[in-house]
């Protein structure tokens, strides 16, 4: 017989909500999740999109649960926003900062988690990532430096154990979509995009970004020319495409990058490509389960709950 | 009374179409022009959009009239391809390289340009600008060095006389229509964007573009968080990104601009701003009109015309 369900984990974002029943031990008794991210939903559909996800949980059919947010849900969009903490500060004062939304389901205690932001050193926010922070600083103890988190907004973060010291972002993966679906660069990426010379174009345009970051303006119409003048595909269009910026990203950050395997944060397709592209310029990147860290970071928020 | 139309200059770009009745001694007598851009068209319906052009020109009664076309009605979804040269090439060429579609208007003899490719040291190509930097090396015979053209997709060129050395492209004003339209930074620049501190936010982006053209991807977003934590306006965010944008593609090209003045083709108001980011940078810029280059263009070329 399973674990009973003790705790609630819940991870908001913008597209997905995602929730997992957590025992006492802070295992995982059992998970549900739905697309009514963040970004579809008005301010009152908040506690029934977490109602009904919670009714997929097998809760125990009496009692009240703490339910613990992370994400936009605590976005000012969001359902309740929950302030920003500001750089440089400890991750573990993520829980004490956190806000209780209203609900009338009497099952669950919604907590939201704030989000961090940055004022010196470039103006910058996160919501969501510095949980996944806080979680891999618990799985890594004591780790200190970069750490990668790729996606829509590529987060960069300098962490020292739970000190989250400087971050910024870089709007790669979005980018990507931009240029893939309403830029001039769209005639060259219609079609089938994973055929066989993708790898080839990604390591071409991986190899373009590193070498020369600064270039990106001027290296993307070329992906245009040479479909023009070489007859590229498109297969090899969306490969360059990606890995010039994944390359531009990377050899922007370069010389932050030390010797130590860099953590990646993320989807594990993504992370490997962040991988290949990190060894291009002689650095090392180890992927990390994103699902392990953000729920070792609501594990430890949770232990530090008001 | 008005000298009479001896042959007809033509300007075909993807948005629109200007033409003008030259005399004789190339003066212009009439021009006209329509939204019908070769985007708009399709391959059928090019004749009558250039008789329907021509009708308001004011055309002697009788006889029939050279026509000579730059731009991307020569492009493969254009009217007739005609074939590009390849850079490095002398300008004086292009009219030689001229293909001479069907038209059943008899008033009418199109002949369509050539764009200019590159194969070697970036693939590229231009459809039009190639004509306007003929009209360049007419109005300033003998210069040697860079051309800077902003627009859409910024062209930087080498000329020396007539000959084309190389060329590069950048996607700026793109870039900039994309981020406003499609981008999370919508957000940001949604309502007044000419607001009184456009100004500012401008200079200050092209401080940051000119400073470190290699964090373009990391400093977009920071747009949107100065707009969350320090209520920048959508005046400010609007000019910020703008500035980036052109301090980002000026920065990447700052090694190859010398001390002389950098011509500057393209609308005026554009224009002005790469003159301020080419001073920012300690270069200079002189703005060219874009209307008399192209004007020139064509009637160098129509001297050389077979």
């Amino acid at each position: 017989m399973a674990d009973s369900i003790s705790w609630i984990a819940v991870d908001w974002g913008t597209s997905n909500l995602r929730a997992w029943g957590m025992s006492a031990d802070d295992l995982v008794v059992s998970s549900a999740s739905s697309d009514r991210g963040m970004g579809k939903l008005e301010k009152s559909e908040f506690p029934s999109a977490l109602s009904d996800v919670c009714d997929r949980l097998d809760l125990p059919s009496s009692g009240s649960f703490d339910v613990l947010i992370c994400g936009m849900a605590g976005a000012r969009q969001g359902w309740l926003e929950a302030p920003y903490l500001e750089a440089p500060t400890d991750l573990r004062g993520l829980a004490m900062a956190a806000v209780r939304p209203a609900t009338s389901d009497a099952r669950l205690k919604p907590a939201i988690l704030p989000g961090i932001c940055q004022k010196k050193g470039g103006e910058n926010v996160m919501r969501g990532e510095e949980t996944q922070l806080l979680g891999l600083a618990t799985l890594m103890p004591g780790y200190s430096g970069l750490v990668c988190m790729p996606g829509t907004h590529s987060k960069w973060a300098q962490l020292r154990g739970t000190h989250i010291e400087h971050f910024s972002t870089a709007m790669t993966g979005e980018m990507f979509e931009l240029l893939k679906t309403h830029s001039v660069l769209r005639h060259s990426l219609a079609g089938d995009l994973d055929g066989p010379d993708r790898a080839d174009g990604f390591a071409q345009g991986a190899a373009d970004g590193l070498e020369s970051p600064e270039h990106l303006l001027g290296r993307l119409f070329g992906i245009r020319a040479g479909a023009l003048l070489s007859g590229r595909q498109p297969g090899w269009c969306a490969g360059y495409l990606s890995g010039l910026l994944i390359g531009t990203e990377i050899g922007a950050n370069r010389d932050q990058i030390g010797n130590d395997p860099v953590p990646l944060i993320g989807s594990a397709p993504l992370c490997a490509l962040y991988e290949q592209v990190l060894a291009m310029a002689g650095a090392k990147g180890k992927a990390v389960d994103s699902t392990e860290v953000v729920l070792a970071g609501l594990r430890t928020a949770r232990a530090n709950l008001a």
